[in-house]
């Protein structure tokens, strides 16, 4: 397997998203249908997607809980939206106890049967809104900013790894206030902080805005979200806030004092990124020689490749190696790595060729390689590769090995940075503004992107639209002109321009 | 509810720790039988936990991945051992999908039953090993050094907040090894990294050693564990780590090529502790004031408390509060608070009256509440109490605000150690040595405690303890002195001591 060259994108996109999944290690299918083991690799990433996130939470306010992984069935369908919406993939618990039957093994005890059916938790407003009945009476118990990493589960007939799984772990915040102004301003406040997320440290560009009401989340007032494109030019949905209005507070009674003493219902907000992140992570920067991670997210940041034939030489490059790893681990720490020291590995496989070794660093998208060989230490020096330009046009030679931790730190941002800059380039040469719907079918189909077109508003329009050219409306950008013109499809008034594309 | 006073522990020590949980705002019973939601306050001292056990996990050469949360039937079953222990207590999913039915609200729909019935993971020994097949094929590929934190459900018929739920979080090691001494020091590494950390973080003395065979986990060749005890005098068991021999590597045809060529069965260990610990944090250190935290797992390290009559004297204080904040923030980090900064709070809530205040600090366990009132500032100086030291012996008067920062950061470290020692006095005071079984029958009903006694090695023996004491053995610790005897019970010999004791 290590050694196998990876699928291209040209040749086939699909598989080369898998092959990087599979030899960079990040994840693989269980026997467990629709279910992915997250392997070290791929859950190293997630850990620090978490740990950025969870830092952004709590500046903005929120502390986290848990909540059972259970649901009574009967919560669901108290609210009718979210019933419709996540009923047909909900996983079900029937029974609690298995038994011993002689000659057949085990098999489920049919007197352990659950008077109510629980269902695997597929979100959690429920089963959170039914405990904030009891934890909000007054408005001075609001607002409630809570967070809750956790597992979920939908049913999902059609997988694929980290973008779309039976399981998948996920945050989900959900908070109550005691105004709908409070509740939108906080809708729109944690849509902000996904696209600070996805930008910042992602390198992932995105476009921000309410879905259409035929995308919105079920139970939601609206549903705000941030879009990306990836390589073969789909969009990903990233992360999404939803504005609730009072809906969960009317299905499970959460009222409270005003401060003019009237009982009013609480309004909600709920808003999430899952594992899919990973997914578009790797879809958004990787490339035909493996994986490529932005430095904030990568778990190691600096390979350190000693190259020698014969015992002497191995010892004085692995030395070498691990001086300059210890200074580039005393830099100052500062907010770009969370406080955290720059991660340095030392490969010192030397049974395999210098070749072999640098394509297994590319394709982990370890950020930065560095090489010392006998010839570079007689100088006192190094050889410094930056992964997002792989082959000598990302090489810098001959760095002193004293100047090698400064300019090493330098480049990390430098490659956030042009990761940043270039998949944005990318995106923005695939998004069209286009007005006949003719020319829209033309080009979705051969050329994929981002299509600026004026929609009329209704859900009817946006159903034929997807069952013709499987285009969905991905989300109405917030930055959009106020351009008002005529839907493409049915010539009636549009106020504006909307974002088509395909999507995962 | 708040200032209501909380159940003494001689009053009722079971309603004392539920006063508790639920004062401090730390968990409560939700809607579904057995599962507890777990607040902020509860929360947020897990995560503290997870922080400092997952830095100790990585020191260690461990990593983090994540498997699925549904074990397939069939695989409980191919550990024989290990289907009897955890058959009973299985929450089994049936069917992934509901449906509406007109007139009766959402019902299961039978037509989407699930081929074989999935089970939520009691642990994951099965499903890990089923997929470590695929990742061991030679002995370069080992150690596996693994780690998960998850959800895991064993469906308890009697529940208690955080002791014994139906759901609980908790974190399983799961390594494989090319040889058994590999793997059994792995085994005691762990067991060791446990006493370590409940020493430690929750200044909770341990007892550590094997477990009889009658306690042991099933399909482990042995466990080791840390036994603490409680106030009550009853043993909490807080860790476990366990030799699995080649029992799951047996059971899922897990062979690796060794370096001599031949095909030989992996060797395994797992360990793990969860969210029990809270538990045990509680009932080892807090008062009939409510809780009190050893300071490294303290989510709020500090409260300060200004107060004043009127506005003039309010804005003062208030803004001494903020100074003395900013200068404890500011005190260099290090190991003992995990290169974090000292959490502090200002607590401004001047419309309850200070004693109200102090109460609310002293019930949410914040080890260290500074005062400062107008008098206090004429003088530049504050008032310090210590939360293990209730009441005027635990304050520091007239400490100048110039020398508090100092002075808090020194305190903090002395609360740690001082919690430690009064819970190793307090349990060392209970560990009592006995040698007749009428003794111990009578001083277990009535006094309680860890009694060191002989015990003939039988699984019988431990049996009739157990059913006319209810005490089991908790452990054989690794530090008992050599010392052959008499069974207590039978009179048969004895290899040396065993720690009796009534559990939770």
């Amino acid at each position: 397997m290590a050694g196998e060259k990876i699928t291209t994108r040209a040749e086939d996109y699909s598989q080369w998203y898998l092959d990087i999944v599979n030899r960079a290690g990040l994840s693989e299918n269980s026997a467990v249908r629709g279910c992915m083991v997250i392997k070290p690799n791929g859950y190293a990433i997630w850990e620090r997607m978490q740990r950025a996130l969870d830092r952004m939470f709590k500046e903005t306010g929120h502390v986290n809980a848990y909540f059972p992984l259970f649901i009574p069935k009967s919560y669901l369908a108290k609210e009718e939206e979210m019933a419709e919406g996540f009923a047909k993939e909900c996983a079900v618990v029937t029974h609690y106890r298995l038994k011993s039957v002689p000659g057949k093994g085990i098999e489920v005890d049919p007197e352990a049967r659950l008077e109510e059916e629980l269902i695997i938790r597929p979100t959690s407003e429920t089963i959170i809104w039914n405990t904030y009945k009891n934890w909000i009476q007054s408005y001075r118990d609001l607002p409630l900013l809570i967070n809750q990493w956790a597992n979920v589960v939908r049913w999902e007939m059609r997988t694929r790894l980290f973008l779309r799984t039976a399981e998948f772990l996920w945050q989900e915040g959900h908070t109550a206030h005691a105004t709908s102004e409070e509740a939108e301003e906080e809708t729109r406040r944690m849509v902000e902080v996904y696209k600070q997320f996805a930008e910042d440290y992602m390198a992932m560009p995105v476009l921000v805005g309410p879905k259409s009401e035929g995308q919105k989340f079920p139970g939601a007032v609206y549903t705000l979200c941030i879009e990306a494109m990836m390589q073969d030019k789909k969009a990903l949905q990233a992360g999404t806030s939803h504005f609730l209005g009072q809906n969960f507070a009317k299905a499970f009674d959460v009222k409270f004092q005003s401060a003019q003493g009237k009982q009013e219902f609480a309004w909600a907000t709920s808003w999430g990124v899952s594992t899919r992140l990973i997914g578009g992570l790797i879809m958004t920067h990787s490339d035909d020689q493996g994986l490529v991670l932005p430095p904030r997210l990568a778990p190691t940041h600096v390979s350190i490749v000693p190259i020698g034939k014969n015992d002497e030489e191995r010892k004085a490059v692995v030395e070498a190696a691990q001086k300059l790893k210890a200074a580039i681990q005393a830099l100052p720490r500062d907010d770009f790595f969370g406080y955290e020291p720059i991660e340095v590995k030392i490969d010192t496989d030397f049974d395999k060729s210098p070749g072999f070794r640098f394509n297994e660093i590319e394709l982990k998208g370890v950020p930065v390689r560095v090489e010392i060989g006998p010839k570079d230490l007689a100088q006192n020096a190094c050889v410094i590769g930056r992964r997002d330009i792989p082959g000598k046009d990302g090489k810098l030679m001959g760095i002193p090995l004293a100047e090698a931790p400064a300019r090493i730190d330098a480049l990390l941002r430098e490659i956030q940075k042009s990761l940043f800059n270039r998949a944005k380039a990318y995106r923005d040469a695939s998004l069209h503004t286009c007005d006949s719907y003719a020319e829209f079918q033309e080009r979705i189909e051969k050329e994929g992107g981002f299509f600026l077109c004026h929609w009329d508003g209704t859900r009817e329009t946006e159903d034929k639209i997807a069952a013709e050219t499987k285009a969905t409306i991905r989300c109405i950008p917030f930055d959009r002109p106020a351009e008002p013109g005529i839907c493409m499809v049915t010539g009636k008034p549009s106020k504006g321009r909307v974002v088509l594309a395909r999507s995962y």
